[in-house]
This record gives C-alpha cells, structure tokens and sequence, in this order.
C-alpha cells in the first residue's frame, strides 16, 4: 500500500467500459511525512476521497478485488485503488 | 493506472500470435501538467488513440483483462494496455 | 521479498472492509546494513512488528496470500504484508 | 511491455526444471531512440531474438502465458518473456 | 528475471508458516558486467545458492510457482526466489 494525497481528477468521455461510473482520482504518492515521493498515478476511488484528502492506495490484483463484487469484473481494468482515508500517522 | 501521451507505435512483424492485429502504442508517461515522467512503455491499445494524444494506461493482470474476451486469451501477452482517452485534468 | 524497518502505523477509520482490523504499519525499506532505500509503504502486520523492528514485508499476490484463509478473502486489498521479524542479517 | 536490445545470454547449468530449453537472454531497455534506460534484465525468448536486435519483452503474469501450453506451466519460473522482434518505430 | 549476486542470509525466528524450512537469501541486484544496480532484495532460495554467487532471481507469481508443489502453497507468501545460478555471460 502506498501514502498519497489526492490532486485532481480524469475526465475521460472515451474509456472501456469497465471505468464507466469509477471516479478516476489523481494521487500524488507521499511519505509519512507528507513530502512527495515518485510520480503521480490514477486510482479509483472506492471510499470518497476529496481533493487534498491523505490517502491509502494498492495497486494490481489488490485494487482489482476492490471491485471483486460488481459487474463484470471479468474483464475490469482497475489496476490501482483508493482504500483508505487517512486520519493520521502514529509515529 | 498511469497518465501519458501517445508518441508513436511499433512495428512487429516477428511476434507472439496473440499480438497479431494489437496496435503496439509508444507511451511516454507524464504527470497531471503534462510533464514527461520516468520512461517510454508500450501498450496495447483498446480506444483507438492516436499520437499525441492524452491518455490512460494500465499495467499487468488489468492490461490482460482488457483483452479478456478476446480468442486465446489463455496464452495473452499482453501487460499493458491503453484503457481511456484523456479529455483534461479537474484540479 | 524486501527488508524494512517499521517507523508508524496508519490510522484510518474509512476504509475498505476487508482492512478493518488489520494493523497498517509504515515501513522503511532498507538495506543489510540497516541504510534507507527507496520510500516508505504501508504493510499490513502478519506477525506482530513494533515500531523501530526489523522486518521482512512482501507484496502484491504473496501479501493477498498471508490472508488467504480469513474471511472474505476474495474481495481483500492488502497488497503489502509484514512475514516475519529479522533478528539478524547473516553476512 | 518495454522496449529493449539483446545484449547477450545467461548460461546456468543449475537451473529450476521449467528453464531447462528456455533461452535466457539479457536485455537492455531501451527508448524509442534506441538510448538505455533503467537496468538489465533478463528474458525467456519465444521469437528467436539475436544479440544486437531491438526486441519487445514483457513481466510478470503475461510471460509466463507465454509459456501456458508448455509442459509442466504451473511450476514454471518465467517472469520476463521477449515476445517480439521490432522492426521499426513510427512516430 | 534479475541478475543478482548472494550477500548474505536474513535470521527469522518469528515468521509467516510458509517461510519455515526456506533459507531467505539477500540478492544485490547486478547488470552482466557485474555491477551492482539498484537495491538488495531478499529471496527464497530453490537451487542451493552459496553466498558469492551470481544468481538469477524472479518476482511475483513466479517466484510463487517455485514452491507450486509444496505443502500449503494455497498460503505460500514468497513473492521472490533464487532460480538458477549463473555459470556466465555470453555477450
């Protein structure tokens, strides 16, 4: 799992069919910190993340099972996904 | 998934037969300002994007579902894929 | 398989369902001589890691497996788990 | 999938079962001017790829369906397959 | 698959079940001239790898696939392992 914060958001009109519906956030990963680590990634979100929310997200077959239960999944794409608000860092 | 803009495709006449008919798109990867990040990756592409444009690409299993009903998915391989087209970043 | 060590936990309360109980600990990777490497993840904990412990942390399918036999595995997100305590590095 | 060279072959007499008649090959990643980038890796060949040719390889899940109708596939190791000879790039 | 050389071994007394019995290698990852590239992992070992020696090691499922036909595999947590040793290079 991985820190992020959430900067943004895709609009995309042209997209499989398996991303129709799925918020598509923009997610800047963190260190506990809150400095910025890496490079910016999409996920989907699955908990109601707002823009400038902390947040935790997976990737690969993890992300995928958060979407194990609808429609489709067979042929879902999701490959990374908002999990978790975060609260706070006990350090 | 992963933002980045279509830069060319490749030519592959020698190929795994599963590849046959796939278009082999060049993808830079870039951030949410457009800025290249890391390095260039190939994908297969399932929106019908063409060089220069935006777009969103995935990696692994998800890439693979993509394709998931397609014939021989059995012996696929592919691990990349481009999922959507990017119309513009909500920040 | 990659060495950490365990600096914090994360608090979260919304979350996906299959993490709640779960102990989301941030892990520094490190090197055998004990020298950060790379950027911190989150683990869920298998073994009972504190803070400032040595650990061995895994991801992807191999952290889903850790959890293979609770309940609702199938829709788990965990793709980092803690699987064991380092006592020392054999060199 | 990444873009690569061919840069030359392991040779490994003490080998898991499953790679025995695999060609292992070392390549380089490359962009799509033909520049290094990252690190080598090293990958089954299932094109009949040479030392010096620019090839396309792929990890993870979609190598090893390279191999699916092999004998013995669900022990085999491979994580890296080249699955193409490229012949040229458009842009 | 990644190149590697044997630096040492990780002591763990308090580890997942499926650990037990595997000895748990740490790999410095290396390009074919020798030198060392990124950051040491740890991985299961399956063919008898003595420290000093150039290996091959792979990630993920296949590393899993490694340990396909052992007890519990069902909850098997490796996600690397030691695969073959390198005789050498030809280039």
């Amino acid at each position: 799992m991985y820190m992020g914060v959430v900067v943004g958001s895709v609009v995309a009109t042209q997209k499989a069919t398996s991303l129709v519906g799925k918020k598509l956030m923009i997610v800047q990963p963190i260190n506990s910190k809150g400095e910025p680590v890496r490079f910016e990634e999409v996920a989907s979100d699955t908990v109601g993340a707002g823009i400038g929310e902390k947040v935790l997200f997976v990737r690969g077959a993890a992300a995928h099972r958060s979407f194990a239960k609808t429609p489709n999944a067979e042929n879902d794409v999701t490959d990374a996904s908002i999990v978790a608000i975060i609260d706070q860092f006990d350090k």
